[in-house]
C-alpha cells in the first residue's frame, strides 16, 4: 500500500484502487490502511474528492521503522514471546542469543532503506499497477 | 532436541525424557527426531538399551545449515514463495529484493555458531534439564 501511494502521489487514491491494482482483498487493506494511518505514515480524508495518501515523504519513511511497527509479533521461538514462555532451559539458552542477534541482523537490512529507495523505478511499477484489468486477466 | 542430546552424550537418550525435560508434546518431539533422522544429525538404535543419540560431533552441526534445512517456508511474503505468487509488481518489486537480503542476513548470523557454541555452557543446562519433576513444577 506504501508503494501504491508513494507512486501515485500526484492523484487521490482509495482503498478499492489498491485492492484491485494488487488484486488483494479489499477488507484486509482497510485493515493494513488503518494500521499505517494509527502509526502516521498514511493520512485519510473523507468525501467524493477525498482519499488515503501518504503523510510523510517517501524519504522519510524507513523500512526498518515500518517492519518493527507493522509486524506485531517477532517471536521466532517460544522464548522471545514477552511473557517469556516456559522453556526449561531458557535462563542458560544460546540458542535465544543467537536468535536475537539474527532477528536483529535481519531488521538491520531494512534500516537502510526508505520507501524512496524501493519506489525510485517509479515508472515500472505504474505500469504494472496500472494496466487495465482485461489486461491483467490476460 | 539437538541442545538435549549434545548435553547428554554420555548416556542413552529416549524421546520421552527429551519431552520431559523441555515439558513438551512427546508427539510433536517425535515428528522432530524423523526429520533430525532423515536429514543425518541423529540416529536411533532400538531395543531396551536402544535411544536416539546425535550422529554428528556437536562441533560438526552448524545452526544455519540444521535452520535452513529444518524450517520448510522461508518465504516472507507471497512472491518469495516457491511458485511465485501472483503479486502485481513482482516484476519490478525491489521490497522483494530487500526481503531476500535481510532473510540472507538474518540466516548468516546462524552459520556463525555449531551445537557446540551453544552448549559450551554444558552443567548449566544440564543443571536446568535434569531437575527432578518435583522441582520443576515448584
Amino acid at each position: 500500500m506504501l508503494i501504491y501511494l508513494a507512486i501515485h502521489q500526484d492523484k487521490p487514491c482509495r482503498v478499492t484502487d489498491v485492492a484491485a491494482s494488487y488484486r488483494i482483498s479489499r477488507n484486509h487493506l482497510l485493515k493494513v490502511a488503518l494500521g499505517l494511518g494509527r502509526l502516521g505514515y498514511m493520512t485519510a480524508t473523507r468525501g467524493r474528492t477525498g482519499g488515503i495518501a501518504l503523510a510523510r515523504r517517501p524519504e522519510e519513511i524507513n523500512l526498518g521503522e515500518v517492519v518493527r511497527k507493522m509486524e506485531v509479533d517477532f517471536a521466532l521461538t517460544e522464548c522471545m514471546q514477552t511473557e517469556g514462555g516456559l522453556c526449561a532451559i531458557a535462563p542458560a539458552c544460546r540458542l535465544k542469543r543467537v536468535a536475537s542477534k539474527a532477528l536483529a541482523a535481519f531488521l538491520a537490512v531494512f534500516d537502510d532503506y526508505t520507501l524512496a529507495d524501493i519506489t525510485g523505478n517509479r515508472d515500472q511499477l505504474a505500469g504494472l499497477l496500472d494496466l487495465p484489468r482485461s489486461m491483467k486477466a490476460a
